[in-house]
């Protein structure tokens, strides 16, 4: 079958031929109608620091945003048949820890990520996925919709996380797909949301697409001053920071209200200096912090707003490419002049 | 009447005679029969920077936590009448904002501080206070407990903000008056409680007094790795910062588990730089911060305990002196050789 | 002034002139621009059993939901002026109880009722309010709308404690005026809504200006299975009993979900049997009461969703008259040909 | 290999030899240690109309509470090996339904209950159970310890849902071994803790192992009034509903204070008329059900207060008897005379 492989630390991609995978006992074998680029798969591509503190196996098929159907089962596996239609969380737990045994299996302390740890991704025509991590999706789920149900599943565990309550003063920093995806969320749970960002090519597709009352152009600073302009000066109920910058964290805590809530979930390559005192202690603050989605009510909440059309998935894709043209997808995303690229193999 | 009185900005404190004061219409004049030092105190007794930043009016009579008889009551004061035995709330809410609309007057949007803004401290013969911030104690309470009510309120606000399940390991970094508070409230609740200060005075005083199972010495580093080797490796449900250092504040992420709390209440003097991903986003954890005490509900929890008998209010207590030796105790204080002083006017 | 009033313990009201009220030193006076008929009225109209048990003192100035200007205030007060525009809480707290220390004044335990234990209500052009009751709405609040903020209260208090997580299938039973807009609130946060109700001409009007998805009759039996018809064999993750009656308590337990929420605010003039441990125990619910407005948290999220547009306060009014047709008002209420019935003075 | 089944509906059980039972792939074979009576298996060996109700299929091992040694594993087992030491959850999900899948498997959609729809119980020297449901205990718990674990683990999810604060006034209906348990983790988490009962067996055996401050007797009436004699006329934070019975989920509403919680597990025969506007509506209390226990948030829980000695299992444990000598045991629990009865295969 035909792939996007990774085959040496070099920056750069090969799509070539390779085996199709043979699934285990407890695995199932998809057929890859669709799936999308995430920002680990560009660091990869480029093998950054990043890439290497991974430590991934080589060679690789890359991506793990994906939709498909279930073309063989293992012997054990119960509760998915050949012929569902899929999509697939990236965490896969170990089943055994006290996380998984608690609930929060999306924590897993053993934690392998479908893509990194586990060499064969979906960009390439089949994937085998253990069947724990398999999510079944309505028939009618179109595939391009199916695939970006693990993304924006980032953006409702975030609203999970964040326990909106009724009316409340929303400010998203950071535009690339999630940020869209909270916004869009957000609105629809009724908040006033504000967006921000310093890309060009992100705040005009928010403006398109996001579901901000304002996104305002953070690059030239003063950015706190400005969101207060806009939301008033006692600040926001909740800040999401979705941006993944130490500065839009330090932003996060300067601009939340008094007793309001921040909810971090942007992975920042720099570590700020941060005015604990004056703004978690007295202004009594929560941060919170999330990674991945609740296995699997995180999941069920966004079929749900997926079928009640309180949330459009498709809204944030610039770009649709056959599998040979994969190079395509990383040179734009590389350039920012993309935000959600899919390969549909 | 005698009082502890700051004068100038040089360092030091006067003993002296003063008017004694009158209560306007919604308050009521104090006969302080108990009286702590607090570390505000000593920021005032040195006029540092934290004192200079404060700007607190001067002349003034010094200290806010207080027990005493109600001796007189304004004209419009409906809920407090003369002989009732009181403490006080240090934060005195404006009544109007929008913190104070919603249930939240601890964190008021124009809070005054007693003995900060309100030149006129509960180090003294009498003291006067609005009736808003009068908490009635039960009359058997020794004015020595009631003096200390208000620390306490710290710690058992902090315990409410932790949210504490059955069972829980938590990890309390500091071991003064507060510290050991929080110990004491964590123990009576069924937690495991482990215990870290840098200071051999504090350390030997949380052995005899505190509640924790372990008091680790953190003065020679290693601390995480510590405390992990007593509680285990998953970390701490919950880490409570009593310490007040950017120190502290960075080994609390470290220490906490998966899906754990950090409750920071401490006022660090210097910022830390934290590495908000690897701890906060992966880690997935909720830091939350708090000042103060809910008016009154933390109050209500501390009678509670005092009257279960299932915190030691006095534990804390080292020295007690009258008025006029009032140097004395700032000196300990300042030496690090004491850990709560009281004065009995 | 002129005033609608409650002579004697015979069914009706007269319309008749009485003196002016006059604020004692923590009051206000209210020129009241708009006032609004609430179920209570109409017992203590007909003077039957509620009204007895009441035993509201005779005679009095009827009505307690209003929106007027400030003309006058007391010596002691501090939050309120003259010209200010106010809507009131009908719950007088004591300010003193456990219940009002701890944040928890709408259940005062020595609550009194506006326009019921105080004798002069609302339904006249001027009406004396304590100050600890007054909520200052914007400005250029229409009067009209400003009268609805308190029974709108009522709703966003349930869905408040509904807690409601994003996507959720909402129940509302009954579709009187508090019914509508819940569903209105519901929607507006995103969530599925389903209203049952009995009586014809409150189904057209909900069918109108209610935000349910469907409105099913119920007064032909067979309610459950006609809910789950629409919304799935799971049942509902909360369900608003609006209705006040022993019939629908039975049915919301039996068509919320597992894990699922029952929020109970209307007042039910008999006792269901209920099958506590089917439907409770096994599958795990919670049942929710609530009376009443948080002071004034409630409150503030009202303002920030007629603010926004998120609820249309005005909807649920079907007829407007001067004090002086006060009598087609209530006639029109009793039988059942009005939803929200407004006087102006 | 011995067992004590029940053959046919008439009244009885009988000790006999059946064969040892073989491990499916994906199931464990236990050694039973340790095998404690439920009330279930009491209704089964009556075979009364709860019995009946259930459907079991006929002949059938009895029992569900149990600790043993694995000794065989199936092909597919992976988190268990042989030697493990294990209890048993009852509660066996399908790990398929939206509750399995979203973190209730304990309240799944197509439960099975060991030893009630799967027809080999613990009442024997070996069981065979699903891999799902066996919880691996520190090798050195006591077998009688360990067969404890599931009934205390409804009294730990009962606090659980209960979410008490520090210094909650509870009281629990009940003094059979759950209500035991649960008086004992609410005292250990600092609770001042009342129990009722109405047999004198049961008010002895918690006067001498509960942790009750007082044991009321409520076989005399006015138990609502004792009650509220010894905790104040307040009225309680939290009610435990562990008796089972109409009465006692009435006396709960009543008893419990404003902005309470009433915890309902017990399963009652007699559905209770309840007043839901004055206990529920105007006291804006929760009342919440629970059945089981969280899949192993709450096993977890159980372990800690077990390892830290905040809990005393065997404390319920009034009568332990070899397999032959099960008659026995269900004779002294037909009569009341006995608490909690083990076999010990």
């Amino acid at each position: 079958m035909k792939a996007v492989m990774k085959v040496d630390k070099n920056p750069g991609i090969k799509v070539m031929n390779t085996d199709k995978p043979k699934p285990g006992p407890r695995d199932v074998l998809v057929r890859i109608k669709s799936t999308a680029y995430c920002g680990s798969d560009l660091h990869l591509y480029k093998w950054d620091g990043q890439a290497e503190k991974w430590n991934s196996p080589l060679p690789r098929i890359l991506g793990h945003e994906f939709c498909g159907d279930v073309v063989e089962v293992g012997g054990n596996v119960s509760s998915i048949k050949t012929g569902d239609k899929v999509a697939g969380e990236t965490h896969i737990p170990c089943e055994q820890c006290i996380m998984c045994r608690t609930g929060r299996a999306h924590i897993c302390e053993n934690m392998k990520i479908f893509g990194v740890h586990v060499p064969d991704g979906s960009f390439a025509e089949f994937a085998v996925i253990p069947e724990t991590i398999a999510f079944k999706l309505p028939s009618d789920t179109p595939y391009d919709i199916g695939a970006l149900y693990e993304p924006c599943g980032v953006a409702m565990h975030a609203v999970q996380r964040a326990e909106p309550e009724p009316g409340d003063v929303a400010v998203v920093l950071g535009c690339g797909p999630i940020g869209i995806y909270v916004q869009q969320i957000m609105k629809a749970i009724g908040s006033d949301v504000i967006a921000t960002d310093i890309k060009k090519f992100r705040i005009d597709h928010a403006k398109r697409v996001g579901a901000a009352r304002e996104v305002i152009d953070a690059s030239e600073g003063n950015t706190v001053e400005k969101v207060k302009n806009v939301i008033g000066q006692r600040g926001a109920d909740i800040v999401f920071e979705a941006a993944g910058a130490g500065e839009t964290v330090k932003q996060s805590l300067d601009m939340v209200a008094k007793a309001g809530k921040v909810v971090l979930f942007g992975a920042s390559p720099d570590n700020p200096t941060l005015d604990t005192t004056t703004y978690i202690v007295y202004k009594e603050i929560d941060v919170r912090g999330l990674t991945g989605r609740y296995m699997f009510s995180t999941w069920d909440r966004v079929e749900r707003f997926v079928s009640r059309g309180l949330v459009d998935l498709e809204s944030v894709v610039t770009h649709k490419f056959p599998l040979d043209k994969a190079e395509e997808g990383f040179q734009l995303l590389l350039k920012g002049e993309a935000s959600k690229v899919i390969l549909n193999p």
